[in-house]
């Protein structure tokens, strides 16, 4: 197929409306867009200003660390990586640091890039980087009030709650399909964001 | 590790302030929750009364056929497999076909359920139900406006669309990663949603 239509293919910004809600997490706003085949558009960006962060943390037999959160969004109990969003001033390595101690009360050795994407490019502007790194050890508690529970998974029950349709949490099943790609046992991963 | 505290792990909707924002396409809700714990938590929730879909379309050859979409929120061109939101009355099935007809003028044979996933389940009840189907051929033009480019991509091209960090969109990421772990030839996918 391949067919490349000429022109640039920028939709432009005429005005934007500004925001039409905040909240502590993000904001909506309503852009009016020309498309450009010349019609105008309306069209709300949900914009993060704080990005996401999720890691996958190994222990030294290659399990993974995961855990059972109540997500009220869909209302039930979800397993999912280690996740978060970004404090002010932290990198993205830090967060994802914290986050894993936060909520397992385990640290990892060296951490490593794994993707960066968006989640949902069509509606929000917001970013997921995710991590990988070994050698998990407990450190400290985790906090209260956020975790219901925490397991370790080796790559077979992974596997299997991948074929069941059990992993609903879209970052923890790009985190962990990512993670089954690379070959057991070996410390660098397969892929990098750029 | 395998800690499961006790008791009803659900955070308890005390009241809700309704609709904060109403779009086309989603609403933001504000509810007043109580925590397992005690404590009282303010939750947005942004809902998505139409499911989006998304699918792997292949031919003879075993290629997929991407599509390249001007992304507003992120201000780029971005790679994705034809995807977009369940119409009223639609089954996720047919709207996968009908995406797939608007934005590439392709018809598919059997299309069979991938997965069905939530992609931010921390701010959304948004749920991306994804499809895959073979013997793709062309049976009329695409409608126009959406679609900036249209490109058959083998696995290979795929695999390192992915290793270079170029797969940004969360949707065709989860899509094609799982397309990836199918062995090559085989009809039959290996994952199915519950």
């Amino acid at each position: 197929v391949d067919e490349s239509p000429s022109g640039d293919p920028a939709w432009k910004v005429l005005r934007s409306s500004g925001d039409v809600l905040v909240t502590p997490y993000y904001r909506v706003r309503l852009d009016h867009l020309r498309h450009p085949d010349g019609h105008d558009v309306d069209y709300y960006v949900v914009s993060h200003p704080r990005k996401a962060v999720g890691i996958v943390a190994l222990d030294e037999a290659g399990r993974v660390l995961m855990v059972r959160q109540w997500r009220h969004p869909v209302g039930r109990l979800i397993w999912a990586v280690p996740a978060g969003s970004m404090e002010d001033g932290e990198s993205p390595e830090a967060a994802a640091r914290r986050e894993l101690r936060e909520e397992t009360g385990h640290e990892v050795g060296p951490v490593r890039p794994l993707y960066v994407y968006h989640p949902n490019v069509g509606t929000s502007d917001q970013e997921f980087h995710l991590f990988i790194g070994e050698s998990a050890r407990r450190v400290c508690e985790p906090l209260p009030g956020e975790i219901e529970s925490i397991a370790w998974r080796d790559r077979a029950q992974v596997e299997a709650m991948i074929a069941n349709g059990e992993l609903g949490d879209g970052l923890s099943l790009v985190a962990l399909l990512l993670w089954l790609r690379r070959p057991e046992g070996t410390a660098a991963p397969r892929f990098f964001s750029v």
